[in-house]
């Protein structure tokens, strides 16, 4: 199948949001014509602010990104979403229904809108998720969103890779907020307590700032946390998030880290490629001939998984 | 630090659970005595019955733990338990107070149980728990349950490697089995339906039927996954259990699948390993320096992602 990959970038350009969900399903299915996507894309990314949203199961992310898709459509911005959708044994079904919210945004234009689901391995995710973000990007996006359940260490992953990261809570999590802490405030730029009209938000707000309180940093200008009140469903404390969010593109900014986090960034992308097409050699053609002589030798006890591993890459070259 | 690796060994497989203990300690820190350890353990390997168990969140996971290890023990078979805490930062917290039930066991030296948690990625654990695995293994038990909360698809691979693999379900979680069924159908070789006394069980074992039916191959023999009722709490169903787990290991022998899933689970004990060490190698000296410069393109725009993976991979001569 051919496929003219040059005039689709030009048109998903011209805001063709057909072009759009045809460059992304390329990269997303590892079609063959992955990697001239991914070149003919390259002139024109690193544009959109990438966004990163995540938080428990319940706490309103679909709701709070309609609710940011539409503050940032009234400043005239043309956003794109990843919703990611790890499709887990368990976790899968809830989250269909609350996809339904962000149709309110289908019918417009300037806002593209992808769930990436697979099943199975988050790996797939891992790697398909920057391809499809440099699609919005080169598209001209001014924003794109990503937006995970963020139910594991993966997804957090994930969300981490954004220019801003933004982690919601609601009241009444008081628990699940002690357990975290650690990993929340590794990732989150910025902290949001939706559903801030219900009893508790106060309490919720006072852990926070306490957890922020013990985690900061003595060395170096760091950057303080906000954390920001909102009730989604209404819009309440839409103008507040979008202030926060553009203050802290701001501080990235002015202290050089946005150039930072985006080396970053593409550091991760290109060593997941690397990794995966080494593992591909690993256990393809030759090489699986290999593994399985070696991994029955394992399964005996007449060889250590170790040295196993060993003579696996030694027999296909891989030294330095 | 010197360790005598050999003393270790021989004491573990004398009983002594300090020994125990500290070898996997060993596997688990990616002390520079791991190689040495899994090349010990070796020749030991390949005895113990390897059960999974997962299911979601407040199934009863760690109660069916316990109640499998009572029944283990009372046919005077050794146990040991590894329990996988993924350490989300939004699910850390809940486990806790559930493994408390494990610490029933503690006082029985014929029982072993170790909490594998890591901070930040499963990654770590997808290589550690196979090694943990091996020590119990090469130690003399008889029995080693694989527990995870079962939240993701990576604890899910990490169960599903193990000889029978039982999922755990409880009534009232309808919605949840219809999301999931594909992903459970998948790796379940044993259902459970625990808190079977409660409204709702009729319901879900119809369900669970249904869902069987559904997912089953005409093709080649086939396993008929049972449905066990049970009732965790006070061991109800559990030698039904018992015997469900027997069937299954004995249909296992009888069709020769168990040399061929302790095969695969070698294979990709192996391909991990070997995955890690290349990655290490593309980061690390040299190559890290390599990376940063490329990254720094491909975020520049200069470069495309998959190109710089193939100029990463050429320069440290990788090459078939």
């Amino acid at each position: 199948m051919s496929v003219d990959v040059d005039g689709l970038v030009a048109e998903a350009r011209a805001g063709r949001a057909r072009a759009v969900a045809r460059l992304i399903s390329l990269v997303e299915d590892e079609s063959p014509h992955l990697r001239a996507v991914a070149a003919a894309l390259s002139p024109h990314v690193g544009r959109a602010r990438v966004l990163g949203l995540t938080g428990p199961p319940g706490v309103g992310k679909s709701t709070s990104t309609s609710m940011l898709i539409s503050a940032f459509r009234a400043r005239d911005l043309r956003v794109g979403v990843l919703a990611i959708d790890p499709s887990s044994p368990f976790s899968g079904g809830a989250l269909l229904g609350d996809r339904i919210r962000l149709h309110d945004h289908t019918t417009d234009p300037a806002v593209f809108i992808r769930s990436m689901a697979t099943r199975g391995h988050l790996g797939g995710l891992a790697t398909a998720t920057p391809q499809a973000l440099r699609v919005l990007d080169a598209a001209g996006f001014d924003v794109v969103l990503v937006e995970t359940v963020g139910v594991g260490q993966s997804e957090v992953d994930i969300v981490s890779l954004a220019d801003t990261t933004v982690v919601l809570l609601a009241p009444g999590m008081g628990d699940g907020i002690q357990a975290a802490k650690a990993g929340i405030l590794e990732v989150a730029d910025v902290f949001v307590v939706n559903k801030a009209d219900r009893d508790g938000a106060d309490q919720t707000v006072r852990d926070l700032r306490h957890m922020i309180s013990l985690g900061r940093r003595e060395t170096g200008p760091s950057w303080r946390q906000p954390i920001v009140r909102t009730v989604a469903t209404t819009s309440q404390g839409a103008d507040d998030l979008v202030s926060a969010l553009d203050a802290h593109h701001d501080w990235l900014v002015a202290h050089g880290d946005l150039a930072r986090r985006r080396a970053t960034r593409a550091r991760r992308e290109v060593e997941a490629i690397a990794v995966r097409e080494l593992r591909a050699r690993l256990s393809g053609v030759g090489g699986g001939e290999t593994l399985d002589r070696l991994a029955t030798r394992v399964a005996a006890g007449e060889l250590d998984p170790f040295t196993a591993a060993d003579e696996l890459i030694g027999e296909h070259r891989y030294q330095r």
